[in-house]
């Protein structure tokens, strides 16, 4: 996409700024020992999914692939990381060359995850790889929680087209992110005009409460916006008295009005009294939106009202109570020595206080049971075996450091669909419960 | 600063796409009915703080400032917005001549806020403030969110330093502006390299668990490290065992040794024994820095433990619980007329549901009891009386479209500290309550 390379006003010129400092003090450390070239792998999964959630959703792996692509150190960083003295002179020569040439393997994306699921794989020299630990997790981090509360509203929402709202409850660029994760789950389009300009998710407008009350009088505001947008528009009718707005915003734009918005108020007993009204007014196919501190539960409520489409903010974009994922990203093995032809040995910190680590590379598959419906997440290290293979879960994501696996965001959208009509029906009650799959460790990883 | 022009990589060449889609259709409808310049003003509050919360943080201001004098609709911009049939011609024509050139009135950054303070007040033509709405609120509810959740900490933390550590668990530049939030809000130092370039926060970094684990031993990764970063760095000490990684430590680098970090375990028993070993070894001034999913509450209960310092990720970036602000920008007065003479007259949508809002501009004062005590918010329309003027909380910010109030970030910093000290005592329990003032309304709004 040409505006892709504008620039603007998401994309930034480099992600290599996006890091811990100890990242590279890490890296400087290992580049004095002699041990910076170690190959190593290094994974991204969570220990556990939000608290009574049934199924996490990858998203951000898109973002992932461009931030890795992106991550260079320009002479301006080099010289803020010199007169920081952050890190020593062969540091910033070596950081001044670099570009990740490694590989990466990972879930795609809108799959679905659950503990313990190898989200990705990173592959190379351990100063490359760990290099892009905080960059890798805050974009999978961010993403897949908005993705999941988006898939459990899209869930609720049973059809009916969900319109993301949120920028204005979250950081300006995190709001782009944000509505193309919404997408990801679900959502059909956006408020947000730099998503549209990013991502090219469709983009929707309706009328502020403002735009009424600037004008005299309601019917001004409302001829004002048919006359210019035509009857297609959606007229927001909650500003002084719903019924008197309704009945003005089909007598201004006629029975072909496209739709009214409803933005406070029990919305399940105004959006009833407002078809009827509508209906009586002849004005049959005017469409009712819904907005207002919406989440999956107020949406699920809201199943047998007469809505049409449903518009959410704050809720969304806070992930519905999880705003992060607890995805870490952890060296998993590396080799046992400076060769290049050193074996791989798996490592591990010690488990203390019960956080779970199973060293080593790990591949994962879903089988189905009888009936075609998946039975658990499998979870191994070494040779998959041949009876998972066909249902193995990771695929290559970039080879010596360059994307291989591009799509459209529409791609990962139909996946995540068909990922989540794979598990057992209880995935999609909205109430708390365990994981839907349970997480089995195979091979090595089983010890 | 230098850094900042070099727009690396925290700054976008414009803000103008931070924008909800029907921002803009408002603008194409008024210029059409000719509405479009009235005179009007528009006013950024919070109905209420988050549950249980005793007082709110305004921050993100300087980024306002910044955002405002950015938004500009570039040949890019507009040539997308033409594409998609987003706006008219005319309204296109606008736009790319558009620059604000209104006046901005606020809380200060850092100033405490109440439910109905008014934080920021926009002046100007309808159409020029109307497009403001979403990227200011977004800066605003996200800024505040998370200085609110800093300033809870660095109460509980009492004096001792707190490390932002939270980027990989939030959007990538979110986090940049988490950790200058959380630096208003009384963290001192950040892990994130971003923030530093762009803001010039102290960082700091230690070391990750895959330095020892790419290493053949603990004692080699420490000796590395060391070697590297001399005697005064921190060292991670429960990669395996503490107390044998703590016995390592002092034997590699000597009683020197900067600090070590304990990421896991009960802190409060590990940090004892950890202390009392580091003291015996002769490392009576090695500092001891605790990490892992740490809050308010886990800090406090920390008081009595012998830690010189906290690294804070999850719960700092995501507002501890309360990720977003409720803050609103709302139309509360516009001129009668096209004439630009014409009077102001107060507008508000009609409460339902139990939205509260008052027309009218505001002005909003915090006078102080017989001891130097803030006493209330005072929020009022029409002038303000003398003896309350004194204590007058909003400042000039923007004038003709210019920023006329921009200030270091320690000014903030400073600045919270001193407003939150003229609160009653208990605005600094941890506990949920009520905020810790009341709002009292005074002239026209109290009726």
């Amino acid at each position: 996409m040409d505006e892709a390379r504008h620039g603007l006003p998401v994309t930034v010129p480099s992600t290599a700024l996006f890091t811990d400092q100890y990242e590279l003090t890490m890296v400087q450390a290992a580049l004095r020992a002699g041990t910076a070239q170690r190959r190593s792998v290094f994974e991204v999964f969570a220990r556990r999914l939000p608290s009574g959630r049934r199924y996490g959703v990858v998203a951000g792996t898109g973002r992932v692939l461009d931030a890795v692509e992106n991550f260079r150190f320009e002479p301006g960083l080099l010289a803020f990381l010199e007169r920081s003295n952050v890190v020593d002179r062969p540091t910033l020569d070596w950081l001044a060359d670099f570009r990740f040439r490694g590989n990466v393997r990972g879930y795609p994306e809108g799959e679905v995850y659950f503990p313990g699921s190898p989200v990705l794989t990173v592959e190379g020299s351990f100063a490359e790889c760990v290099l892009l630990e905080t960059v890798i997790l805050s974009i999978l981090n961010h993403d897949s929680a908005v993705a999941a509360a988006a898939s459990r509203m899209s869930v609720a929402a049973a059809g009916r087209p969900l319109i993301e709202m949120g920028a204005r409850r979250t950081h300006e660029l995190a709001a782009v992110a944000a509505a193309r994760a919404a997408y990801v789950g679900g959502f059909s389009s956006t408020s947000d005009l730099a998503a549209g300009f990013r991502y090219g998710i469709p983009t929707v407008g309706t009328s502020a409460h403002a735009f009424t009350l600037l004008h005299d009088s309601e019917r001004d505001a409302f001829t004002a916006q048919v006359e210019s947008l035509g009857t297609g528009t959606t007229l927001l009718v909650d500003t002084y008295d719903v019924t008197e707005a309704v009945r003005t915003a089909v007598e201004v734009a006629g029975p072909k009005l496209g739709a009214v918005r409803i933005d406070s108020g029990d919305l399940l007993v105004v959006a009833h009294r407002v078809r009827r009204q509508l209906d009586e007014l002849g004005a049959r196919d005017t469409r009712i939106v819904v907005t207002s501190d919406l989440d999956e539960y107020a949406i699920a409520s809201l199943a047998a009202a007469p809505v049409d489409a449903y518009g959410v903010g704050t809720r969304l974009v806070t992930g519905s109570g999880h705003p992060t994922c607890s995805m870490v990203y952890k060296l998993v093995a590396r080799a046992a020595g400076e060769d290049p032809r050193a074996p791989l040995v798996p490592v591990a910190k010690k488990s203390l206080g019960g956080k779970l680590s199973v060293g080593g590379e790990k591949w994962a598959a879903r089988p189905l049971d009888e009936y075609g419906v998946a039975e658990a997440e499998v979870v191994g290290t070494g040779r998959i075996p041949e009876e998972l293979a066909r249902r193995r879960l990771g695929v290559e994501l970039m080879r010596d450091g360059r994307a291989v696996a591009r799509e459209s965001l529409d791609a990962a959208r139909e996946r995540h669909v068909r990922a989540r009509g794979l598990l057992p029906l209880s995935a999609t009650q909205l109430s708390p419960g365990e994981p839907v799959l349970p997480t089995r460790y195979a091979g090595a990883a089983a010890a």
